[in-house]
């Protein structure tokens, strides 16, 4: 028995022709061939770099200014990339620390922070971005602050201006700044700012541009080398190298054409005006996204509605209050356009009666 | 320029056709050809369950007595299993709390104890093995003892007596016991003993019974189902996943006829008959290693020992200071026999000297 109101996993392996799952944040389109094409001659076996291999960092080093292969540490996942750095700061200076979220926050900072021994404390978010004014007090008390432009779950990505005051002020306080990247490449409204600075923490990952989520190979780049260094020694002890196969496969979709990226944004793109009019047309109040692939309208009872549409109408939602937006549901738009077509046909159904 | 005196990584991509290494503890023979035969024909990209593939848990289920799927995660090697069984554990009831290493340890447990917000306590081995009175007066004031047999680095095996005295113990006290038995395959000279409890979780991976290390898969396993859920649910946003085309791998490995281990076994025993009688015959002290692939001789100074059969001899050894012996050094015998008698010769020639 399935309980939707939990959390986002109840649904993990929910699957049925009839079902049109808003749910998972993943991509549904295959990665780069390439990232397939080195498997029939694999061989290797031994344990690789903690670090990751030396490959993959240069590779990454060549899309990072001013950066090399040893800034570099490739993780399992941007969530251990996450965990890892947070442990790490928990361990700097005073013991613990408070880490500052923009809420709507992803899903797993609440938890990633109380894991890492650290307090999470929130500034709101006006109109789904940053009120710099708000930040600006809060994060003076704080040791680190995630920053997650384009944002899951709001779709939403910060003014240059605000980034640039976040860099400049975190940089005066000394607060380190977590930057979660994951969706740089999926942005509709300009091209990524990357935060920059002595104590910033870039997190990324494979899964999102590259559609690689189910290999797990993401990684932090830092110009901060005793936290990377500290990482390093962290992840000896606490999961080692990085899967060396999935770690080939990432270096391989590094070589992939460009266009591979641009042909995923341009349907990418076509999903959001596909869904956002959608919704717009059945009445729903939303912040209209400018990147990721996730949208979430304001709805009027969103347990009830999560449920209705799950059990009545075989549609996947995720509960807003799981990302600290209680007042809201989120759809993820990574389906194709007939399912996003078919899928906002049976929420008009479902508004229609409620 | 390596220091190496500093850590076990200090080695790591050291190499040389001249280089005789007793230092890294991986197989150096390749995994079952089955694990490579899914390659050329693999397609999916997309999360698994966080928990871990379910044909894996299955056939893990297998082999475990009384158990099933739901009892195991896979997780990113052992370390990760090591790494989220002690957060876990340091979460339930008072903070933190003590956990027992037998000392000789594996390099990582104090390190994974402290990372984990606990405080590790030591019962020193007599003769190789554990001192059950000992062990007995400390386990009283600990949450959770580890139990590594075979053990890496002394490569004893306890007793079946003694691993009875424990779980009987362990269970009327209510300690936590975690048995890495990642070496289980691994046994000269009697059949593995699985610690059994209602409060035990084993810890096992595919790195050392199917050469595996570098595709990190590892799981637990534990019938404290209240306690397997914790971990899933932090796992879930510490990793989430385990790699997935790593974990099919895996699962092919279990599909491998029988006689692979057996033909490993009987290799690595040739291999520990002849470094043991080459070092015995060099007049070192030692305890004759009854399981996994290490031996862990006394030497007259360690430090220099390791120095200058690394700077002058060119063999990686490692300093048993790592590991808790500080008296002692170790050496891996994963490694050819042709080599190993080069290794021995050329350490014969150091002691000559020294």
């Amino acid at each position: 028995m399935i309980d939707e109101l939990k959390s986002p996993s109840a649904f993990i392996g929910v699957e049925g022709r009839d079902i049109i799952s808003f749910g998972s944040g993943q991509p549904d389109l295959p990665p780069p061939k390439e990232v397939y094409e080195i498997l029939p001659s694999y061989k290797a076996f031994k344990y690789g770099l903690i670090q990751g291999q030396i490959n993959l960092r240069e590779a990454l080093a060549r899309e990072y200014p001013s950066s090399a292969a040893e800034s570099f540490v490739i993780t399992n996942g941007a969530s251990e990339a996450l965990d890892l750095t947070l442990r790490v700061l928990a361990g700097i200076g005073e013991k613990g620390g408070k880490v500052l979220l923009p809420r709507p926050y992803y899903y797993s900072y609440p938890f990633s922070v109380k894991f890492a021994g650290m307090e999470p404390v929130y500034t709101d978010l006006v109109e789904g971005r940053i009120d710099f004014q708000d930040f600006d007090q809060k994060v003076r008390d704080c040791k680190a602050v995630i920053i997650n432009s384009p944002s899951n779950p709001t779709g939403r990505v910060e003014s240059m201006e605000t980034l640039k005051k976040i860099e400049k002020l975190t940089n005066d306080l000394g607060v380190y700044v977590i930057s979660d990247e994951v969706y740089k490449d999926l942005i509709y409204v300009r091209e990524n700012y990357l935060i920059k600075g002595p104590h910033v923490v870039t997190i990324n990952s494979f899964s999102k541009t590259y559609a690689m989520c189910g290999f797990r190979i993401g990684y932090l780049w830092s110009l901060d080398q005793e936290l990377v260094n500290k990482v390093i020694e962290m992840k000896t002890h606490t999961s080692m190298n990085t899967n060396i196969l999935g770690q080939e496969m990432a270096y391989q979709a590094t070589r992939a054409p460009k266009s591979f990226i641009e042909k995923q944004l341009k349907i990418w793109k076509g999903r959001r005006d596909l869904i956002c009019e959608g919704l717009l047309n059945l009445g729903l109040d939303l912040w209209k996204p400018e990147g990721a692939f996730y949208v979430l309208p304001k709805v009027k009872n969103p347990r009830k509605t999560v449920s209705e549409l799950f059990r009545k109408h075989r549609v996947i939602t995720y509960l807003g209050g799981w990302f600290g937006a209680p007042d809201r549901i989120r759809l993820s738009y990574a389906l194709d356009r007939e399912k996003i077509e078919e899928g906002l046909k049976r929420i008009g159904e479902y508004l229609k009666k409620s």
